[in-house]
């Protein structure tokens, strides 16, 4: 299993995303083709201690980058030797089973479609992400691959959904909720409407719709909504983490008694801290197109890269993209039928 | 100033109802007309120490209730004498100076726009609702009184948001938001799109898009969405919050030390629960509807019920309706025109 790791792209690159890589090889069997500036990365490879590690990290030289805020259009355009695009390439050629990325998702989402093409009878991807609850991990899809979606994509979002869910999390027969404003199936705008029909239609387990609250219960898996409402909500909570927390060390400030008291509470609350950490999840997969494509978050550190180096693993074990191929309906759909 | 209180709506009524009254009567000056089962609502009131607090409580008699789970206009049509239909009532007959309910938030809308109507030049009502963040209430609007909206729809909703924070929470000038899934002009689904245009014509303190972490950020006081948006992002809160609660109370079972360590922290996060907590903002106007009509959480109590007495209060002491009349560009807009 060999996987293609954007060395350049990420906030912490590249060396946190070599220390990743290296933590990920030293435990799992793979090979991470480690993509960018050969200049940067030798020195950071050489630091792993074993040869064993160092034999299956292989740098694959890319002199271009594309940053955060480039357009993705015009930055894949002028910089076709960008890390980006050739780890993209090495999947397409065969020569890597999955790509993984902490670069910007613009890009990554365009190099995929660009160089990988999307899977017969999905008209557009999603972006898939794990939502940590008290209940276990929650899958969440669209969280941004598009700004508006029609019934028959977030049909498409759920059979993905819940292959992936079933594959890659071992969840079995995963019960697939559609976000929504009530639970009645009267409730909700149009888009909603049309693609509660299309779920109820199609071979899913689909249970109905679920509200916001839900996400975080013991009654659904999968959550299905646009990209424009799923981008949000996920933007949402992380600010409403970090805003909590910064208020709780803002109050603990004034009180020497608090402090000691928070101090005695964190070993207990470490494992929380864990359940409730995205870096455990690792990364997010573009579900839809022609191959492993994983984004990280743009913050991602080892941990995260590693974890997310096990998601492309997991993916490309349980044959995701082909499990996709066959159970999606309708394999007639073409490309701008919308 | 007289408010009229649907005392059989919510999760406790009328116990808790009539209580959150009583406080209001005995803190400011204010009458409170108090609609429901009058069997039911006098032993509750005569329980108040005061006969001064009594003086100020008058119940006007309602035989009906409309539940939660009644579809509001069916519910409408059969209950000429719900609670919330008399109670909605007062103040169309100028008998009552707003209406306050912590019942059905469908048939409160319902019947604040059959009853009261809407401000002219306003083509929907908006659900505008205070988040709590570490840098203040921050208002978002709307959270669910329509499924779908337009563009001008969202710049009547930035027009009231500014009129009401500013009026009613006491912020000059205040920034406005357009919640969306990237900062740049050019992000964001076709009604968002169009929105951003429209918000930059008009005479409001337009700031540009704001994504869903952006919320709990410094620089903006109203949120401009959609009801779909709205209200998953803010059941999606509730639910992240409750969550992280119920992790919280689970972990600290297991340590007998993180126990007591809690124990001494909780003097010091009592002032960031009081900042947090919604009951503290009171209810959220139905902005848009021809008189001040405050809807309340459906499981408040006292204190909640309390505090939306005095949004009431203040949005009748403002002018609120008033001076969104004179704000709204484009009077000519009639009813049915989309």
């Amino acid at each position: 299993m060999r996987i293609a790791l954007d060395a350049m792209g990420g906030d912490h690159a590249p060396d946190e995303i070599v220390k990743g890589a290296i933590q990920a090889v030293a435990e799992v069997d793979m090979t991470v083709l480690l993509v960018g500036k050969r200049d940067l990365l030798e020195p950071l490879v050489n630091q792993a201690a074993s040869s064993k590690v160092r034999e299956r990290v292989v740098i694959v030289a890319a002199s271009e980058v594309i940053a955060m805020d480039e357009s993705p259009a015009t930055a894949l355009r002028r910089k076709k030797d960008a890390s980006i695009v050739v780890a993209t390439r090495l999947v397409k050629e065969g020569e890597a089973d999955a790509v993984v990325s902490a670069g910007s998702t613009g890009a990554q989402m365009a190099s995929s479609l660009l160089g990988l093409g999307r899977i017969t009878g999905i008209d557009r991807p999603a972006i898939a992400t794990i939502i940590p609850t008290p209940h276990g991990g929650k899958l969440l899809l669209d969280v941004g691959a598009n700004s508006e979606a029609k019934p028959k994509n977030l049909l498409q979002f759920a059979l993905m959904g819940s292959i992936y869910m079933e594959r890659v999390m071992g969840i079995k027969k995963p019960r697939v909720g559609l976000l929504n404003i009530g639970e009645e199936a009267t409730k909700g705008n149009e888009v909603a409407l049309g693609a509660y029909a299309l779920l109820q239609e199609n071979p899913i387990n689909f249970i109905g719709n679920v509200e916001g609250r839900d996400i975080f219960g013991s009654s659904v898996d999968v959550i299905v909504c646009d990209g424009f409402v799923g981008n949000i909500v996920l933007k949402f909570g992380e600010g409403l983490v970090s805003a909590l927390y910064s208020m709780v060390k803002e109050e603990l400030k004034n009180s020497r008694l608090a402090q000691v008291g928070a101090f005695m509470a964190t070993p207990a609350l470490r494992g929380m801290a864990k359940r409730l950490d995205y870096a455990e999840y690792g990364g997010a997969p573009l579900l839809g197109v022609n191959g492993v494509s994983i984004i990280c978050h743009g913050s991602s550190k080892a941990k995260a890269i590693k974890n997310a180096l096990q998601v492309a693993r997991q993916s490309v074990d349980q044959k995701i993209i082909s499990a996709i191929q066959q159970n999606i309906p309708g394999k007639g759909s073409v490309r701008n039928d919308d």
